[in-house]
Formats: structure tokens, sequence, C-alpha cells
């Protein structure tokens, strides 16, 4: 077991941060380098100069994600590997996605200089469009790797202007040649900034994440009748906005009823005809409801659907509830979470049991390797905003947990 | 007291209202005539065209409205006034308004054809932009005749284009130079749609209309923090929509509660920043309370207030109420009502009391001459719609009340 004084350098890893922020900075102190643009094949171009000067071989699959290897003692074992996201959300922050990759590089730095040699190789990785804000799906070059979906599906996605992730992937000079997934991974971590509130109102700089929330999305429509506010009595309207708050209502309840994972969310609203005067006649919005399993889930859909049938009933109005989207639980290896947790535990970091509720590369890693990720705090968990911050010691701090864990996966070659 | 067997020709009423439809028709089978546009300006000389026909002398004022009269035997007794509106919303329907002026012009053809003569002389009035659509105020143009605002406040209004109510009067031709409110009105009939579907519901023929309710507008900001859906747990949230569907919901309470004339009515909303995954930091919406006297809408915003005081310490969210507009209740002359009642009555219609949630130009009227109402149904209660419809045979009901009240104050001349 490798000593516990053993340690990242916390001010090169942040320097890394904010050389890396400035390749699409944006004047409120974000970051907006979406994916496959030229921002971010000069932030790709700018890690993997990085890379080759930490004396790590560089090599690109055909949905662009980066492997950036170093070398183990053993060729023939699977790598640990580490890794995370560059893109960014259009009204990004520094940290999310860019602190995992950065990372990781900061680990390979410091076993440079300690001269520090693995066993296994280590791979460092930058996921291909894991943001999703130019390009669905969201987490594609993770997904790809992983054979969530195919390659095809992944290079027809096109952005608003039509622009397709293949043209795109030649265009800026990431469209390798490696068959992504065509490597075994011996075990993934992710480092992450939280994105949530629960660290830090906790007072923990280390979240050992379990597993992450499954999802299911929805798309809610109260038909009714559109009327004049003044001359429609009360007794004779079909006010769709009426009967559809009490739905919005009872999504938030179902978050409340299922604590603590469950979660309920109305996001989107549209109101027709949307005028000051008029009675609604029709309103859609969008329901999320998260929990850590699918049995779970399923008790929240079934209430969820009970109470829509029974105030369609009550109210005579049409409500129509249409699934869009589902993404399972995913629960993380249990000894992989417990080695964080253990990690966490013996470098002295105050440490918790957390469960992601978005989505990461690492979920997609979860279906072929041994998985867990490491989360520390982001001020206020205020993340996909330009405000997104976080405490270099903590950053440092996970980086030293992601250290430790690759190498006890890893084994120090004597 | 004139024969109830006198009555006015239903087909030619009808005929006239399809006349006035076809300029601005719609292939939804509605009208679209917005106010001082061409159309309008066509509309107009249709209008004007078949008053001279009747007989009638022309007078605009200097807001554009059409006065019509036709000679009583007293010069010096002040009209007996009807009249309504030709404007229409961009969407609207062949009877909002036109019914009114048609009528009117409907019941000046039965008295030439049955030359009788009245000792007050009679006035069909065509009000200018009653709508509102292009400009507002709304019911301008018996706005400026009754004094509630000024004629350079008219003027000044303009158009999404930025043309102004000025300049359009005056490229159309309807730019009057009689002084508006130069002359008094004996008293105010108009005879309207009713634009709700009480009447309809209650298979009544004529609406005794006692008066308009009284309307407060308020814009309400609930203010919360956007999170994500997915990393934020439910007690961490401070989900702004939450929080404004309560106000929703006690919006329509507050219209429930206040029967039979309350009306409680969201139809605007806005949520920032309306994305699936994330939870709202800001929901905007309108609000719309009605009444019959001040003192119930007083009563109806004070109980709003003290929910909204009440909710804010309960949530810890910021709800602003802020204060748009206020349209006094508006009661008509009783003596009018109850001419409308009684002549209903005598002819053998199906009749109640009603009272109107909409605006209307009478409502303007009952400031300066005592004014009443005439309403009659239209299918489903459906208005401000291309849809828009209404049976002959009712609307031949409404004009022969109108006609006998019109006679009633007038005085026959023997």
């Amino acid at each position: 077991m490798p000593d516990a004084r053993l340690q990242i350098d916390g001010d090169r890893l942040w320097h890394s941060l904010m050389a890396l922020a400035a390749i699409g900075a944006t004047p409120k102190g974000g970051v907006a380098r979406l994916a496959l643009t030229d921002l971010d094949r000069a932030g790709r171009d700018w890690v993997v100069a990085q890379a080759r000067e930490a004396g790590l071989s560089v090599v690109v699959d055909r949905i662009g994600n980066i492997f950036m290897r170093r070398a183990g003692r053993d060729a023939n074992l699977p790598p640990v590997m580490t890794g995370s996201h560059i893109d960014t959300q259009p009204t990004g922050g520094k940290f999310d996605g860019n602190y995992g990759v950065l990372a990781g590089l900061e680990v390979i730095r410091t076993l440079n200089e300690q001269a520090i040699s693995t066993e296994a190789p280590l791979e460092v990785v930058v996921w291909t469009n894991e943001e999703g804000s130019r390009f669905v799906p969201v987490m594609m070059g993770s997904g790809v790797f992983c054979g969530a979906f195919g390659l095809d599906h992944a290079y027809a996605a096109r952005d608003t202007d039509g622009r397709s992730v293949g043209d795109e992937l030649r265009r800026i000079g990431y469209l390798g040649s490696r068959a992504p997934g065509d490597h075994p991974v011996g075990c993934y971590f992710e480092a992450h900034i939280e994105q949530g509130p629960v660290l830090e109102e906790a007072a923990t700089v280390i979240g050992a994440v379990d597993g992450a929330l499954g999802t299911r999305w929805y798309d809610c429509t109260v038909s009714g009748t559109e009327a004049h506010a003044g001359s429609t009595p009360m007794t004779s309207r079909r006010d769709a906005l009426a009967v559809a708050t009490r739905v919005m209502q009872e999504v938030v309840a179902l978050g409340n009823r299922h604590a603590p994972h469950g979660r309920g969310t109305v996001g989107y609203v549209d109101v027709f005809p949307n005028s000051r005067n008029v009675i609604p006649g029709r309103v859609r919005f969008s329901i999320d409801l998260r929990n850590a399993s699918a049995a779970l889930l399923d008790a929240m859909v079934g209430e969820m659907r009970a109470f829509v049938d029974r105030l369609q009933s009550e109210s005579g109005l049409a409500i129509d509830v249409e699934e869009v989207a589902q993404y399972a639980p995913c629960p993380f290896e249990p000894g992989c979470v417990a080695l964080v947790e253990r990690t966490a535990a013996r470098l002295g970091y105050r440490h918790m049991r957390v469960t992601s509720g978005a989505g990461h590369d690492a979920i997609h890693l979860a279906r072929v390797a041994p998985t867990a990720m490491i989360f520390v705090p982001c001020k206020g968990g205020i993340s996909h905003n330009e405000i997104e911050d976080a405490d270099p010691a903590h950053l440092q701090a996970g980086a030293n947990v992601l250290l430790h864990c690759m190498l006890e996966k890893a084994g120090i070659a004597r």
C-alpha cells in the first residue's frame, strides 16, 4: 500500500484547470466550449500536448474519445482507467468534466515525479460530447465505447445548424481509427464535482458515489377549453391550468414521499394560448422522476398514474401522460465504492456515501468494468452555470483519493 | 307603447352580418379586421353607405367614432343611442361588435319601413378600436367620447410596427372634426353576443345585463434557485414552480369561494429557464380577479395577499405581487336594465339578469348616460375565435328587444 503521504500537487492541478478554462472563457468567468467546435479542438489539442509532455501515448478512437496511456510493467493487464469530458454547456463552468480529466493527468505527473511504476497500465480518457448541448444523445463517446448505442447512430446526430457528429469529428481532426471498445478496462474511477448541495451541506470533502439514480421522463398534456376570463363563470370552466397545477403539485409531493433518493421535478411548462385574460385551453409540461432502484421508480410512476386517472375522472379534462425516456438506475461496483471510502478515510478526509442524481460517463463505463466515482463539493451545489466554483483544497483531496485508488488497483511495480 | 307585433327583419339583419363579415373574412370562417387598417376602412365605408341608404346623417369625430343619426321630431332632445364596434381580434368572429352596430341599423330600417317617427333622435354609433388588439387602450373610441382618457393619449398609441392611432385615422380617412363627447346622450343600449356560456346553459334567449364585473390584474413573480433536477435532493430545493403552482391553485379557489360573480384566472405563465431537467428558478404569471363590487374585489385581493404572505414565510421564497391594472365594477342604470327585462317579457322571450364579465363600450357610456346592454347567446359561449357563431333567431330576438327599448325611450311621434 502506497504511503498516505504521497500527494498530488494541488497548485499544479489548479493551474492546469485555469489554463484549460481559458479556452472558451466567457466574460462572466465560465466556459463555453461545446462539443466538436473549434474551441473543443483547441481544448483537446492542449490536453493532448500536456499528455505527451507527461510521456503518455495518445490514441483516438472513431468517436473521438482520446486515450492517454502510461504503460504498466505488465502490458497484458487491462488498464486502470480514469477520465471525464472537456466539452461544456453553453454557459458552463471551469470544473464540470475538466476536473476529472486534469485530476487524471495530475495523477500521472505525480507518479512520474516520484518515479513510481505500476503493474497495470494507466489510462486517462477524454470522452466525446458528454454534455449533449450540441448533439444528442448525451454521454455520447462513453456510450459508444461501452456499446450503449452504435457508431452510426452517433455519427448521424446533427446540431441545430444541420452539421453532423461524423463531419465535425473529421473537420476538427479527431476522427480516430481505433474501434471504440476494442480494449478491455480493468476498472474505472471518475473524479467529478458533485453538482449538488449534499457534500457542502454536510461539510464533507469526499463523496464515495455508490451509483446513479434512475430517471423516467414524461410529457404531460392537459386539454381543456380556452375561454374568456371574464365572461365564463367558474362553474362553466374547463381550465387546463387549474388541473395541470394539481398534477405539478403531485409530482413534487411524489419526490417528497419517496425520500431520501426520490426526486420529482416539473422543469418545462407551455401554456396555450398564454394570454392574461384567457382561461388556458391546453397546458403541456415535463415530469422528471428519479430514484435509486427500478422498484422505487415503478412505485413513483404507479402513484403518479393513479393520481392522474383520479384527477381525469374528477375534472372531466383529458390528461395525457407520455413516456419520453428512461434511464435505468446504475449501482456502482461495491468493491470500488468501498475502496474510495477506505482511501478517503486513510487520507483523513471527511467522507460519505452519496448517490449521483446526474448522468456521467461513469454510468456507461459501469456496464463494462468495475466502476466508482469520487465527488468533491462545488460551491452552493451550483453547476451548468458560469459561476460554478470549487475549493482548490477539495479538488486536491479528490485527486489524492483518485491517485491512491488507481495505485491500489494497478499495483506498484517493485 | 308600440305594438309587440312590430318586429325587425331577421333575414335582412343576418344578410347584413354576412355582408360585413365578408370584409376581412378568414379561411376558417372568421373575420380579421383590425382597427384602423385598410380592411377597417372598407368595413366603415360599407356601414356608412348602408346608413346613408337608410337616410341617416353621418358625422365622424376626432377619434374616428361614426355617429349615424335619424332625426327626431324634437331636435332639442338628446339622442337615444345604440352601437358597438366593427373592429375584430386577429382571429375574430362575425358577431362580436358587428352585431350591435347592424342591429342598430336594422332598427332604423324597420322604423323607416313602418314610417314610424320618434320624438327624440336616434343614433347608431360605430366606436373606434374596441378590441385593443392593435392599439392599447381597448375601448378607445368610447373611452375618449366619455372622458375616460384624453385624445392625445389615444392618438399617441402605436402598433407593433410603430404606426400611431393619429396617423392611421388620417390615412384611412376617418379623422373627423367633431370634438368627442360634444353632444349629450339621452340613453344608451348596446346589443352584443354574450361571449360566455350562461345564457346557452340556461336555454335563455335574452340577457338583461345589469352591469359589468370589476377586474384587478396582477403580475406575480416567485423567485427560487434554479438547480439540477437530479443532483438536488427535495429538501435542498428552492423550486419556484412548486411555490407558484400553490398560488395559481389559490387564485382559482378564490374565484370558487366568491360565487356567483367571483372569477379567478391565471392565463399567462413564464417559467425560467424552462428546461426539463432544471428546477425552475423563477416563475412569472398573471392573476386576473373579477367580481361585481369593489367590496367583493377588495375581499378577494385581501385573501390573495394573506395567502401569499403565509406562503412566503412558509416556503422562504420571495413572492412578488404587483398590480398591473384596475377596472372598476360598472352597474348599469336600473331603469334601463328593467326596461330590457320588461321588453323581453312582453315580446315573449326567455330572459334572465346577467352581469358582463367582459369589457364593452357600454361600460364607458354608463359614465355619461343611463345605459344597459342586451345579450344574446353565442354558440358554446365561444368568442374571440373564428368559429364564433350565433343563432339567427336569437340575433333577431335581441334586435327586437333593442327596437322596443329604443322606441320606449325615444317616444313615438304621433
